[in-house]
Order: structure tokens, then C-alpha cells, then sequence
């Protein structure tokens, strides 16, 4: 059973996540280039997710709804920067029910150019204002490089697209929207993510201002978890989207659009995962906690598997998702191993001496060893498993934030930022730099401007880089 | 506001239908052919046939996981009858990235090919089976004749892919999903649809048997609202689908696979319809209650408003899904219009007099006139609303099973047959004709097999066509 150890997150990251993506049953290889299978595990995580987020849109407002998969191709042409951003990822249906269409259709990367039709179409008046929509799709864009959940060329999200009678509005929604990434990625997720706005040459195609939840991962790479995007008047110009106001005098809206997707669980399995394999946080396992019966024959057997049923569907009635293990022809040691390995939590044992002492064992998967092992007696089952839940939960978003803390660091110049990021870690500054400048850093050291992080020290400084007063600290980092 | 009248069923039902749905705002155009928009009403309808089901799905222990959008044009040629079946409706991908593809992707019509191909790597021993997964995806068909949820290029489904060590297993598993099919459909959505056995010219392209549900539109038309197929070993061969028994012998597993789509809500809409328009049924409707505040003038409307919204509150916090209309600039009755439209259960009108009163008004969509309405003290309207929504849903399906048995007749002759169909209604009779018999029924009278009914008389008759003695009655009708 040598097959399940993983190599070490220290000797190669990348591999690391490779592999534990594929052992864990996260993710599996397919035959169509790029487009790796999620399975029910990965699923899972993904489900807890959407339903996390899918709440939160619903409480503020949004209502689902659902657009085409296919955008007609000259619609994606009527945004100037929005088409020269995707179109050299695109996959194009030429032929259909057995005859070349007239004209391609573009396999949706994103949908704000069909949804901004339509928004044209529905929006009359200032009392059709805001329209708040969103929807869970598949989009694909067309990767040279892809890896399981980070980056593959079909993939799930969602897409919130709205419409405001006023630039404020739009950036208060967009904002807003930023916000329950935060709170999704912070308290679901465990992820201390970092609120920003992104520059201008890592801003969306076509939009006014892209702001992002920056992630680190344990490796110290930034990831960008989620976006949200306030378009401005861009799209309501190319896609004549009209409101007639108070005044009755035609105004143009103000539109946004932001977006969450798999790539989460690829963030959860980077942010949290260590040499054994994958830790969960709590909110989003698929399994909350594993139970393992351990015996040595098969009187004792019959015994355990009793006792481990019955506080099985104790934990299951308490609506705690809960697995039991009752794999043959494997030891205790091997079931301990592959389920550190997976993530799971939170383990409770339980054995022929434990049934006699009315007790269990719960082992945290974030704490190693004795020190994250208790005995507890079985009529408290319930109600300790909740609170260990609550407690790893929050124990990993503090060993997070301790992790990201202790990789960040300020730099007043471009050596030390160089290395900075050569030594591995995000690199805080003042920035009053061009794009070109941003450019030049990311052909010299491969990192990029990650955000200018809401949390600002206020005041002026000197720009790192350019020496001239710069307003707003920026983050720089190699980045997923 | 006369544009909110529709088309009276009597008059043309399926213009009827054309019109509800784009009115009470189910779906919308969009520019590519035979893909509407399914709009936030139309959406979250779906959301509780989709919760509905992954409930169940998720009880008798089915995972979710997610596949590839794209097949290669490969895979799909491997199943014989598939391919047949299926290679007149696809879209193709040839181009991608801005190159030609070497082989061209195919979008997914269903996904028996790929998922066959990874249950041929996943699965190796007795051990691993049975194996039950269940995925929630858009699917792609290049229909001639489109309509909206009842017959789209893409429409959104699930689709549930098994395997199993033998026939009787595979056989069960498809039977127990076509009892989920009949569950959502009677107990969520109120209709009356009867279990059968498809016959060999209706089955799905590559199945050994097919099994539908089929329900009664209300024009008594059939229209097949969930499939759930027993594939044999025929996809197992195809795909290499082995494991290793007991005895450590090689055998080929047994799969099948069962499908619900976006149809469904077409279902529900011709179902339930009347004159005025939508009727939903309690359990699936977006709003289980409108609120319509009735006022004259703005004193009147503060009060109004003010005692509307505690009430609204009241029934949002005991878990109705409650809507206010709070609309300017259009009176109540065209509200009132508006909301029998829309089809939803339960109106709860309010106005000054009630407030003097501590009273309200509820009137439900099932029983129209005054035999509907109820005046209530607004100390017991929360109970009086979850008792009447259970009402409104028993009667759904009462007044639904009464029209489907009002128009099912026994025929013993063809001619007999010819002249119920021509008449309109499910006409059934013994059965015992061939493929081609049943192709010159279709032809001559439009009528298909529906499907030959669980619930049989027992014994033996003489086929209504051939004279023949017959095994088995059949329901003919014509179809969606």
C-alpha cells in the first residue's frame, strides 16, 4: 500500500499537489486534453462551496438564472478589449447537426457579452434597476498549460452579472460582491485572503476596475481566488444597454460582473495540505468525521463494527457528515494513513479496550500526535465532535494567518523585493510605477503586482521601484 | 396592461404554452437558435426539482462528479446503436486555441462514452462495485424544432451512470430510479405519472430495456418526463468495463444510466395550466405566497405597506417563500391578474379594512372565485398558510389525476384506437404487434407506444392491431 504516500511539499510543491490531487480521488485523468474529471471528493468540497456562495448571493438580492453555452461569435467581436483578452482561447463550433453553421459559435469563456444583449433588451427603466443576476455554468478557455482545478480548460464558476443606474451603485455592488468572497474564503474556507484592487494590466478585459481576494498558498505563491469586476459603462456601451431615468432622459448603465470557480478547491487543497496530504477545513469536507474500528479478530469485529454503527448514526443524526470505514483486508495503521492523507479532520477510533471504558478516541488532523488526541467518553460524542470541529476550523485559519504573516514582509527597494521573491514570500511597497515597470519586474523576477490591498498604512512613500512618491502600497508575488 | 392576457388553452394550446412562458417570465430569447434563456423563475423551479432529486440521489447513496463537456468524435463511434442514435444531433468543436483540432470534440449529447471509459480504469474488483455516480450537467442536441424546456439544443439534466456485478443488480438500480423519478414527479410536483416499460422502437440508443414515467399535458397529450435505462452489457463491452469476481474470474459489469432535465419544468407548466396561466404546485413554486398590499391613497398605503411587510416577515421566518408586490403605478386587480398568471398557490390580500379587522385575505390559485378565499386573523396566518399550501398541493394532484383518468380510455380494435387519438386522450389495449405495426400506428394516427404499464390487468388478451393473443396492454398517445 506504498502507493498512497505522497511526496514531501518541502522536495517539490508542484509534484506534491499533483499527486495528492489525483491519490486523494479529487480529481481524475479524462482522454480530452486539459479537462480532468472531479470526482465525487473534489465535487463535494466544490458543492459546499457553491451552496456557501449560493446563499450569500440570495440573501443580498441575486436571483439564478441561465444563459446559453454557445455565444455567436460576432457578439464577443462588439467589446474591443473583451475579445482581443479571449479570443486566442477559444474552441469554436463550426459544424452542427450535420451541416458548417453559418456562423461559429463560440464555446462561452465567460458570458458578459450574451448577458449584456440581454440585459439590453429587459432594462426599459430606472424601475427595472439593478438587475441582479448570476448564474452557475461550465466556461472553457482553451490552456496551454493546465493543472487539476487551478487552471484547466473546461471548468465550473460562477458568474454574478448586474446592472446599476449609477457608477456608485455599480461599485458599491462590486464591493459587496468582494466582500462574500472574502467571507467565504475566510470563514468557510479557512483561506485569510487579502482584499484589493488589481492594476491595470492584470485588470479584466473590458472592465473599468478589477479588485480580488489574493490568497497564499503553502508554498507562499499568491493564488487569485475570486474576482469581481466593476465594468463600468463599457459593456452597457457596446451592448446598448439603456435605462430611461427620473428625468426621462436615456442613460447608459453601469454594469459588473464577478466570478468564483473551482479553482477554490485547488486553493483549499494548496493553502492548507502538508506532507501527509490534504487537511480540510471543517465547514467544506466532504467528510467531517471518519470513523475507524479497530480489531484484531473477528469476535472482537462484531463487537467494534456495533458500537462504531451506532455512533455513527448518532454523529450522521446530529447532521455531521460522517464516513465509516469499514474497509477489509486493510490495517487500522494503513486506514489512519489514507485518511490523514484525504483530509478528514477530524478520526475517531475505536477498539475492544475503548468499548470496555464506554470511550472513543478523536484524533485532530491539525494537530500531529498525542497532543491532538482525547479520550472521550461515548454519551459526549456528539457534542465533542462539534466543538473539535469548531476548534480545527478556526485553529486552521489561525495557522493560516500565522503562515501568511510570517511570508510577508515590507521592501522599500527593487533588490529587496527581488529577493524577496527569490527567497519565496509576498513583498509589500509603495508603488508609483507603469505598467511597463510592472512588466520589466515580472520578466526579472516572475512576480506581479497581486493587489493594492484595501488595508492600506495611509500616508505616502517612496516608490520602490521608481524612487517617485507613490500613494497606495501594492503586493507583489509570484502567483498560480 | 392587456399584454399580460394569453392565449386561452381551448383556443390553441400550444400557443398557449408559447405564450405563458415567455409572459409569466420562465424563459426568454436569446440569439442562438433553440437556446432560450431560462429566466429566475423558470431557474429556481428547476433549483427545487434539482434539490428534490439530489436529495434522493444522495440517500440511496449516489455521488456526484462532473465530467468533460467535450468527447472525442472517437469515443462516441464505439457503441454502435449509440452512435446511430445520436450522430445526426451533435455540435462539433473542430477549431480551438486558433488552431484546427486533430480530432475534432464532440459536445455532449449524454455521457455514457466518457463515463464508460473511466469506469473501465476505475473499476477492478467485485469490490469496487456497485458504483454510483450522478452528475448535473448541460447537455447538447441539434434539435430541428425547438421549444422552450420542452425541446432545446442545450437543456440542463442529471444523469446517473452505475455499474453493477450483475443483471438483477443493474435491473434494480434501474427500477428504484424510475421510483425516484415517479416520486419527485407525484409527491413535488403533482403529477400523476404512471411507470412503464418503453417499447423496443422508443428505447434509449444502445440500451437493452428503457423505462420511463409519462405524464398527461393538459391538452392529454403524453409527454416522457424522466428515462432510466438498463444498458446490459453493451457499454461494458464497448468501453471494457471488467471486474474480477469472487472467484477470481473476469466478467463484464452491468451499467445503466437514468436522466431528469429542464423538461421537466416544460411538464409542470402543461400540466397544471389553465386558462389564466401558470398553476405551480406548493413544493417547486419560486413564491409559495404573494402579498399584494391593497390601498387608495398614501395614508392608506403606509398603514398598508407597514402591516404587509410584518406579515411577509412573519411567513419568510417560518420558511415560506413569500413575495411582496409592492409595485407602483398598477392597481391591484391587474396584481391580482398579474399573480394568477404567474401561477402562484397562495394570494394574501390586504387592505385597510382587514387591518381594522386584524384579518386577511387568502385566496388560492386552485379553486378560483369566491369558493378560493378565506378571510383569516393575522394571529393564525402562518399556520393557516402551511395548511393551505398543503391543500393546494394534495388538490393539484387530485385534479390532475382525475383529468389523466378522465382521459384514458380501453380500446379492443385499431379502429377504436384511430378514433380516440383523432378525439384526444391515452388510449390503452392489448399489445402484441411488431416494431414496424407500431411504425404505421405512428404514421397513420401520430400515436406512439408510451409504454407498456407496470400496472398490468394480468392474463392474456388479443392485440388491438393483430389479434394476436397479447401478453401485456400498451398506452398509446401522441407525445412532446
Amino acid at each position: 500500500m506504498a502507493s498512497q504516500a505522497v511526496t514531501p511539499q518541502s522536495e517539490d510543491f508542484s509534484k506534491w499537489y499533483n499527486e495528492i490531487v489525483y491519490k486523494a480521488e479529487m480529481a481524475a485523468h479524462s482522454p480530452v486534453r486539459g479537462c480532468p474529471i472531479i470526482m465525487p471528493y473534489g465535487y463535494e468540497l466544490w458543492e459546499f462551496i457553491r451552496d456557501g456562495l449560493d446563499r450569500r448571493f440570495k440573501a443580498t438580492g441575486h436571483r439564478n438564472a441561465y444563459f446559453p453555452l454557445f455565444i455567436p461569435e460576432s457578439y464577443l467581436k462588439r467589446e474591443a478589449q473583451h475579445v482581443e483578452g479571449f479570443s486566442p482561447e477559444l474552441a469554436v463550433v463550426t459544424i452542427a447537426g450535420g451541416k458548417e453553421l453559418e456562423e461559429p459559435l463560440v464555446v462561452r469563456p465567460t458570458s458578459e457579452t450574451i448577458i449584456g444583449e440581454a440585459f439590453s433588451q429587459w432594462i426599459q427603466s430606472y424601475r427595472d434597476l439593478p438587475l441582479l443576476l448570476n448564474q452557475w455554468a461550465n466556461v472553457v478557455r482553451w490552456e496551454l498549460r493546465t493543472r487539476p482545478f487551478l487552471r484547466t480548460t473546461e471548468f465550473l464558476w460562477q458568474e454574478g452579472h448586474t446592472a446599476h443606474a449609477t457608477e456608485a451603485d455599480a461599485e458599491a455592488e462590486t464591493l459587496q460582491m468582494l466582500d462574500i468572497y472574502a467571507e467565504l474564503a475566510i470563514d468557510d474556507a479557512a483561506i485569510p485572503v487579502i482584499k484589493g484592487r488589481k492594476s491595470d494590466s492584470e485588470k479584466f478585459a473590458g472592465a473599468l476596475r478589477t479588485y480580488s481576494i489574493e490568497a497564499m498558498m503553502g508554498d507562499t505563491k499568491a493564488l487569485q481566488a475570486g474576482t469581481s469586476h466593476n465594468l463600468g459603462q463599457n459593456f452597457a456601451k457596446a451592448f446598448n444597454i439603456q435605462y430611461v431615468d427620473e428625468n426621462n432622459a436615456q442613460q447608459f448603465c453601469w454594469t459588473t460582473s464577478w466570478g468564483m470557480s473551482t479553482r477554490m478547491v485547488g486553493a483549499i487543497i494548496m493553502a492548507h495540505g502538508d506532507d501527509k496530504g490534504l487537511r480540510l477545513p471543517p465547514k467544506v469536507a466532504p467528510y467531517q468525521v471518519v470513523v475507524v474500528p479497530i480489531f484484531r479478530d473477528d469476535t472482537q469485529k462484531a463487537t467494534v463494527f456495533d458500537a462504531a454503527s451506532r455512533i455513527k448514526r448518532e454523529l450522521y443524526d446530529a447532521g455531521i457528515r460522517v464516513h465509516m470505514d469499514n474497509r477489509d483486508g486493510v490495517s487500522s495503521g494503513f486506514k489512519f494513513n489514507d485518511w490523514e492523507m484525504r483530509g478528514v479532520p477530524v478520526r475517531l477510533e475505536i477498539g475492544p479496550k475503548d468499548i470496555e471504558n464506554n470511550t472513543a478516541v478523536l484524533a485532530r488532523r491539525d494537530m500531529p500526535g498525542k497532543e491532538g488526541k482525547q479520550f472521550v467518553p461515548q454519551g459526549e460524542l456528539v457534542a465533542r465532535v462539534k466543538t473539535l470541529l469548531d476548534d480545527v476550523q478556526a485553529n486552521m485559519l489561525k495557522q493560516a494567518t500565522e503562515f501568511r504573516d510570517a511570508n510577508t514582509h515590507d521592501v522599500s527597494s527593487y533588490g529587496e523585493l527581488r529577493e524577496l521573491v527569490e527567497a519565496g514570500g509576498w513583498a509589500r511597497g509603495w508603488w508609483a510605477g507603469s505598467a511597463a515597470d510592472e512588466k520589466k519586474i515580472k520578466d526579472e523576477t516572475g512576480a506581479t503586482i497581486r493587489c493594492f490591498p484595501f488595508d492600506q498604512p495611509g500616508g505616502t512613500g517612496k516608490c520602490l521601484y521608481t524612487g517617485e512618491t507613490a500613494q497606495e502600497i501594492a503586493i507583489f508575488s509570484k502567483a498560480y
